[in-house]
């Protein structure tokens, strides 16, 4: 069995079955959690148990919930008064399925289930923290909270680095890190880990922005050329198409060199 | 110190400074955090350590945890797309001061932080679920998406009952028995003080319903009359004033008679 079908089978369990008062609410949730994604953070996560020689079975909640936690920003980032967008993994948005109203709270029930489903888990509760802090103020969400603020305006690299950090990099720098935790991975592993998420999801940002002007929207699963519509400053307005390529190999390359012998992303 | 300033005091010291590009995000949770409030759930929790014996400062992050999961309920609950509400706590709602985006962003910080808060506290890791189990889906968030589909239907007494248990008792339980097992009191008087909170919530939102008919928009600081124009069910519509309020008296003395003894709220 992949990774992918793995993690694709846990969601499935995971997910309160939906009946009773409260089924709109989880029907919700499943659509979005349940759209194809490409799980590719709690794969990054699994990966690492397996460097270390771990049963992923014991990382398959923290997994799960790392896509609850990005499943949520997705739906909530979507929302009219965020970046409005009407698609996402190639089917409507959540807000054009069910209501702008339903969409918030649905978002809401994963963050706060993505918790619960960690709490409960065997993964030390270090691993809680990290998700916190790296979907937080400081992090994710402080992402795109510059991302919001920018929208309009000139901003430069390292502002735009801020927000990749934070927007992108912060969740596959946890997923890295927590993989190593739950390992037994020593600190020094733990830090490079954490270290090469970071430029491992810079890296993913700018080829995301290529992609975004260069893709198609079969291919892309969401409308493509928004960035431009939304006027959002990116790798590829600040550098054009082949330096930001090459900016992003750069950071993919940091992220390789780094990385804990027998580990690979 | 009372325990009111207590927790305004660490409320105020637990939030990030608001200070780099992500100050506009916590300068706004912070505006609706530190809103006056009457700080009932995080007191509640702290009354309970009281009783036991246990130094109130050994409950202060997950009571602070708390006041932030409901602060960031109400932020979301007065958007335009669920309750549309322009008052709150005496001010205008936080959607009203910054933007729409703004808010969404700072009640997922606020819920977000209550996470790392308590990962990071010294209370037991069943405080966690407590808090996540109340929040989520079968619990406040729950009983908001009833609120919702219901708007402008006819509910009976029993799906009503249901929104208030989510809505209202679930974090006024969970502040009972996160105090409880935070004093480390037996699994009877968990028990116990957990459903002490359910009667008490909901002889709570029943006297709120009461309220939001008659008091003033001064006495409450947020809009009366509310439920009315959004044609909403309540305990008043069923009932009546008079029957409402002896049912809320009685949810209140089945919560009293039920307390372990020493407890009182």
């Amino acid at each position: 069995m992949t990774l992918h079908s793995l993690i694709n089978d846990h969601l499935e369990k995971l997910l309160p079955p939906s009946e009773g008062p409260h089924a709109p609410l989880f029907e919700a949730a499943r659509y979005s959690l349940l759209l194809p994604g490409k799980r590719l953070r709690p794969q990054l996560l699994l990966q690492v148990l397996e460097a270390y020689g771990i049963p992923v079975e014991e990382g398959l909640d923290a997994a799960a919930a790392l896509e609850m936690i990005h499943t949520y920003s997705l739906i909530h980032d979507d929302l009219p008064c965020m970046d409005d967008d009407d698609l996402r993994r190639g089917k409507p948005s959540l807000h054009k399925v069910y209501d702008e109203g339903q969409a918030v709270l649905a978002g809401d029930f994963l963050l706060t289930y993505a918790f619960e489903v960690l709490a409960k888990s065997s993964a030390p509760r270090e691993v809680i923290t990290i998700f916190a802090r790296a979907a937080g103020g400081h992090g994710m969400i402080g992402g795109q909270v510059i991302d919001l603020l920018s929208e309009g305006k000139e901003i430069d690299w390292d502002t735009l680095k801020q927000m990749y950090l934070g927007k992108t990099a912060a969740l596959f720098s946890a997923a890295l890190e927590a993989g190593a935790v739950i390992a037994g991975a020593s600190l020094e592993d733990q830090a490079a880990l954490k270290e090469a998420g970071d430029y491992y999801g810079i890296a993913f940002q700018i080829r995301d922005d290529i992609l975004d002007e260069t893709g198609t929207e079969e291919a892309m699963g969401k409308p493509v050329g928004s960035d431009t519509a939304n006027r959002k400053a990116t790798a590829l307005t600040l550098f054009g198409r082949a330096r930001a390529g090459a900016l992003a190999q750069t950071f993919m390359d940091e992220a390789i060199s780094i990385l804990p012998e027998g580990v690979s992303i």
